[in-house]
């Protein structure tokens, strides 16, 4: 069995159990970890959890969850600096009480920071993979994220193979960066689907079989649905004017809102779709199966075992319609101009002139971080931020005077998209912005309260460009802390 | 003379007054308008101010200023929305009290902008070109800025042929964006030197002499001196550790900062460096001269008639150390990123975790607009923000607790530099972030007060993740609104 995982003869003399190679890593080093929503090598981390294990260590990775190893590496102090996303329930803990430090980062220049140094020498990184290739190339896990950028600028690296996953799949991937090839098709390949290790590199390997595990995935609601309904019905606008082609390529996420818009596009009779991702899950898969998209581009694909066992079933047919690539592709500005794309992601506050907060509770605490938000709106051809009007039961109201936290700004929004229906801001002032979202997109239980701010901040500016009352623009916010509610007495 | 300025007959049958071809626009349409700094359409648009002109019109331009026509343009109600960036007195009073509309945008997105329709159908454009080729082709005066745009989407165009500027200046432009093709040096040729323009789209030809006014430049300082050494500092820091090259490339804008900095370099005896900037200026072309830049692209040459004659007398010098491109090209995020440039932009404000404000006063008056900052501060390699460390003689503190408009955020900020000195926040935390901002780059008189603020939100957060009393997050600028300066009775 391991003879056709490692190729290599050097690389299969540095096999050694996950406690062996957990203790190369010294307290203090920076590491790297592989994965992104899937694809950690949990083996490894755990091991270094262990008394006796480093600890203290600052971890660079992608899109963690509150699955292990991390809440360990969190409680244990293994980690105590975190430089990536994270939605990790005992780490967002830490790194809101001053326990932890984290570092929030555009996704799509993670590598090119890693690669630049931004944040030091990388001692070590800890990489799950399939296989390692003949001349020492590293096949890895399906997730790719800044894996690449691990691999190049690590002094050394911890390969975990794991042999639950069909060594088949190789090919999946696509690291190439080729910057002077434009990417016409979510297919196209830019370079190798491994990425080389020079054997001096290499310090450990560990065999494992974990099946990783998984987070639930959330249901759909009434609101999510009504969210969809009005993305669609601006999606339809924009096809039907000619402004977007009928087969355009749509940046799409996970949970909830998501899947009601892919549920709508298919209900809608969209057809022949390009999908460009961060995350492809389960019902993604279902929508590539439909053909409601006839290809995607990935930078993980967090399957459920049944859904990975249709992909390893189906292998050439999969192959032949999506490519798994680094976040310095999948979140590249560049990359997202060229397709052209739609991009869509949820926001925790917007403000009436197209300001978006997609990290801070209250401007103050972090949930998980931009990730590639903001790589999108920036970059991609219409910009759509999506959330409901209210939260907590209709106490808080998501379109704000002014949000508490900025991640993209007013110039990066063209629809603000909530179940009331949208607001299209391309070409308008800050003060015409106001009135569209107020009117389009706030809950009705607080559009009074937003045209009393919003008229009374025109009145004591006399109409300057952004009108706002320092003392008031987070009243909404404090009437929260106050009282419970955003609502008024 | 006219015959070797146009080559096209279809062209000089089109010749007539600034007046026949300002009656061409009605009333309420949407015009382009060439220029960037210089090279405006000065006789077309001062007839249009003339009783019986166009009144009502949106006028997509850039870098517009306070000398004639905007200010006519402004006062007779010519103009009454306007896309772009300005530092025009009179639009600036309107736009801050309701009277016109004004859209800020990233310069680097705003050619993309036009042609993806965000700003609906472009009627005319005006143009100002020092000449018509044989095939119709247009060769425009001395600056690019959105002229591609313009001259591709408008239904018609009015050429200002400006017998002024030497027909010899032909060739110092290039149009092309060849996505595909990496610009390795500031010289490399992207594509063709002057603009396509069919036939049937030339409306008017109108032939003037006229030479434009120019704007004093602003002296140095004590203060702009401090800045620059603090700058200076840090790149000598960046260059001698090897993470940039010694010959590196430089965003450089114009003023009095920006001088001093060039000054500073030039006595620091860094050579051969780069230049990539919006406005090449009269001391930029002294520092090209010298040595210290070997070579620059710019979307504008800004120079007085004496710097003009030089450049004309020495053209082939000239052209073969500077060419001039569109903005998508200059500001353009691939380009940027490519270059791998050290990017220095000044700030309104900046706060105490790494965001800034380059536009507005006290969050609601527009001063000029984004320009190309955020395009630089998100894609360049460092990106420096520099401002004093006050302002209004010390009642201002250029770094406060929050600021009040944010057009770069906390991730888009490495290097704060005042002439206090400067903080590098790469792969620095929020909270240690601000440390370093407080200690390094406030005002002495300021630090306390900053320092209060911090560890009394670090307090009541309990050590949030980005620590805010959003209560007091604007106590700076209040206490400036009530009592005139930002310090504490």
């Amino acid at each position: 069995m391991l003879r056709h995982r490692i190729l290599n003869e050097a690389a299969r003399s540095k096999i050694m159990s996950a406690q062996q190679a957990a203790r190369l890593i010294e307290s203090g080093m920076t590491i790297g970890v592989s994965g992104f929503a899937t694809g950690f090598p949990y083996a490894v981390l755990m091991a270094m959890c262990e008394p006796g294990g480093p600890r203290g260590l600052t971890v660079l990775g992608g899109a963690i969850g509150s699955e292990e190893p991390f809440p360990s590496m969190t409680n244990t102090g293994v980690m105590t600096r975190f430089y990536g996303w994270q939605r990790c329930r005992e780490l967002r803990y830490k790194l809101n009480h001053g326990e932890v430090g984290f570092i929030d980062v555009h996704l799509g220049q993670f590598a090119g920071k890693i690669r630049k140094g931004d944040y030091g020498k990388l001692d070590f990184s800890v990489i799950q993979c399939m296989k390692i290739r003949e001349d020492g190339g590293l096949v890895p896990a399906l997730a790719a994220g800044i894996v690449n950028a691990l691999v190049e600028c690590s002094e050394k690296i911890i390969v975990e193979l794991n042999t639950s996953l069909s060594a088949e799949l190789e090919g999946i991937h696509d690291f190439g960066l080729n910057p002077e090839k434009r990417l016409v098709s979510m297919l196209d390949r830019l370079g190798d689907d491994f990425l080389p290790c020079p054997p001096e590199k290499l310090a450990a390997v560990v065999i494992t079989d974990d099946v990783e595990e998984r987070l639930p995935t959330r249901d759909t609601n009434e609101i999510y649905e009504g969210i969809a309904a009005s993305v669609i019905r601006c999606l339809r606008r924009e096809t039907e004017s000619g402004r977007l082609p009928k087969d355009f390529t749509l940046q799409v996420g996970t949970g909830g809102v998501a899947n009601a818009v892919l549920q709508g596009l298919r209900e809608g009779g969209f057809k022949g779709l390009s999908m460009f991702t961060e995350i492809l899950s389960d019902s993604a898969l279902d929508f590539l199966d439909s053909g409601v998209f006839k290809e995607a581009t990935t930078t993980a694909l967090d399957l459920s075992p049944e859904a990975l066992d249709r992909v390893t079933a189906n292998l050439q047919t999969y192959k032949s319609k999506l490519v798994i690539r680094p976040l310095d592709v999948t979140n590249n500005a560049k990359r997202i101009d060229d397709m052209g794309l739609v991009g869509m992601n949820t926001v925790v506050e917007a403000d009436i002139y197209g300001n978006v907060n997609s990290t801070h509770v209250t401007g103050t605490n972090m949930i998980s971080g931009l990730g590639g938000s903001n790589d999108f709106s920036r970059s991609c051809k219409l910009s759509i931020f999506i959330t409901p009007s209210t939260a907590k039961n209709g106490n808080i109201s998501c379109i704000v005077p002014m949000v508490t936290h900025h991640d993209s700004t007013e110039h990066d929004t063209d629809i603000i998209a909530t179940e009331y229906g949208f607001a299209d801001l391309r070409g308008k002032t800050p003060k015409e912005r106001a009135l569209l979202i107020i009117e389009n997109c706030a809950h009705p239980d607080y559009r009074g309260l937003l045209r009393d701010y919003f008229g009374e901040a025109c009145k004591a500016t006399r109409g300057a460009h952004t009108p706002h009352i320092l003392h008031k623009a987070f009243a909404f916010q404090e009437r929260l802390a106050r009282l419970g509610t955003m609502k008024d007495g």
